[in-house]
């Protein structure tokens, strides 16, 4: 393996990683922490990108591109948007340079739908999506995650995109409602039945949404079940309802690209599966390096 | 005004009212407290009742007629339900007596749906219809609240019903999620407009509700807007849901009848409005103590 060319980070709300790559876009080393936007904004963004890099041994003038919500405006510097219809290429394009840096450092731009009946934003999703399909792809993309982003692209151009609070959602009804009762106590076991079921559920009704929700509380009161297929019902629940948006007026026999890993990755496909709807699953780890990959070659003409 | 013949109490989850009745249903005395259910399992049931009696030097021997949550199985007695389809009457024929008590103390039973594609409870709004409606009412009613729920009633009887967690929701998303920022510092401002453009949003497009309340950030973010706005979409957003489930398959001509008061009662009412959907309003309050009042001349044959 040859030697680093640059650093590629995605640092999010909530998390942080760099990934120290050669020219060919491999992997030399990897560095994960919790170090997203919210405690970096405290400690200093320069200083937690530093100390990862010091981990990794990267040189003094390594260059460095960044996604994600260290672009945002409470983040390091903010890098704007590209308006929708947005291509894919825009975003490398318009990187913003951190000035006062000794290394080179790049933070790429969000994408924002200024549509007043629609507005949306993403940060970090756009390079997952140039990296999942290059900047001439063509897909119905499911990004899942704390805020699932759907997208449609046609021709390497993010025509519209759809945000669902779903993982935020999840986290919010099991914690702060009447159902943290329900699903208390519960381990890992996965029910797959109970979570099938719920992705039908509220696929085929989903304007009883708030409802389903309280049948996992009153069907336990009622019918008994343990804390585990408490869980799984509301997060097939709120992935159904998803779903049901997502998917509304789309032919299911075209498919769905699904960009996610672990669990999220896992509980998509077996929910698509319960829809009978074709799925490409990609990697989301994957997905953003080789997009980050693509700035950094164009960038820096490597 | 004669005398005292008895105490209505409506012993809710977090809330406790109590009415002192003479014989003809007027009210002598009222009592409202946050000592519900929760406070009450700490403190002791007997003695948050006879605090109250005491505050309005109830006769000892005075008998108490109660519905709500002191019925449940964590409660005060255990009451039990009455199965759907249940008739309103048998609520008043299967009252519990506390026993070892000095007076005469009943608890009024809930209404349980045992079907298991519908689970459902309900405990006080029972005497709600029964307040509302009387033993042979008919309609289809609307009991707005924390779990708001949906009674269809034939001739008396209580055939299905929905619950939802809007009320729950609403402050689960408003406090627990990224909404919060969105919120921050929200006066009291009625923000009628936004209320009524997201109830009609949501029962358009239910399947959306995960993206609408995403909206209510992305829309402050790209085009501005006060906190006071952001509750009001949230709230008309999860009550246009609701509607969209609870009002399926029903002639708007026949309208709904709702049982509230104070602040959702007038945000029902400008929801069904914006839905054009004909309503005839009945204070939830008044309902209950009518129920109430109704249980204790059966029971007591005053």
């Amino acid at each position: 393996m040859s030697q680093a060319a640059y650093a590629a980070v995605d640092w999010g709300t909530s998390s942080f990683r760099l990934w120290l790559m050669n020219p060919a876009g491999d992997v030399l080393a990897e560095r994960r922490s919790a170090e997203g936007m919210m405690a970096a904004a405290k400690a200093g963004f320069a200083a937690v990108l530093q100390s990862h890099l010091d981990a990794v041994s990267a040189a003094e003038n390594l260059p460095v591109v960044i996604c994600g919500m260290a672009g945002a405006r409470q983040g390091w510097v903010e890098a704007g948007y590209i308006d929708t219809p947005a291509h894919l290429a825009a975003i490398l394009q318009r990187a913003v340079p951190v000035s006062g840096q000794s290394r080179d450092i790049r933070i790429l731009p969000g994408i924002a739908q200024r549509d007043p009946a629609a507005p949306d934003v993403m940060r970090g999703e756009e390079t997952q999506l140039l990296g999942a399909l290059g900047a001439e792809g063509e897909a119905l993309v499911c990004m899942p995650g704390t805020h699932s982003k759907w997208a449609q692209v046609r021709g390497g151009t993010v025509e519209r995109f759809t945000t669902f609070m779903t993982g935020e959602l999840f986290s919010a009804v099991s914690q702060a409602t009447i159902l943290s009762l329900a699903v208390a106590n519960a381990d890992e076991a996965v029910d797959t039945a109970a979570f099938k079921s719920a992705v039908s559920a509220a696929f085929a009704a989903p304007a009883s949404a708030a409802n389903l929700l309280f049948q996992v509380r009153s069907g336990q009161l009622l019918f008994g079940g343990g804390p585990a297929a408490a869980r799984e019902k509301i997060s097939g629940t709120l992935i159904g309802l998803e779903l049901a948006a997502g998917l509304a007026g789309h032919s299911s026999v075209r498919g769905v690209t699904l960009v996610a890993s672990g669990r999220l990755q896992e509980l998509y496909l077996s929910a698509f599966a319960t829809l009978s709807v074709a799925v490409q699953s990609i990697d989301s780890d994957d997905a953003v390096r080789c997009g980050l990959a693509l700035a950094a070659k164009t960038i820096w003409k490597l």
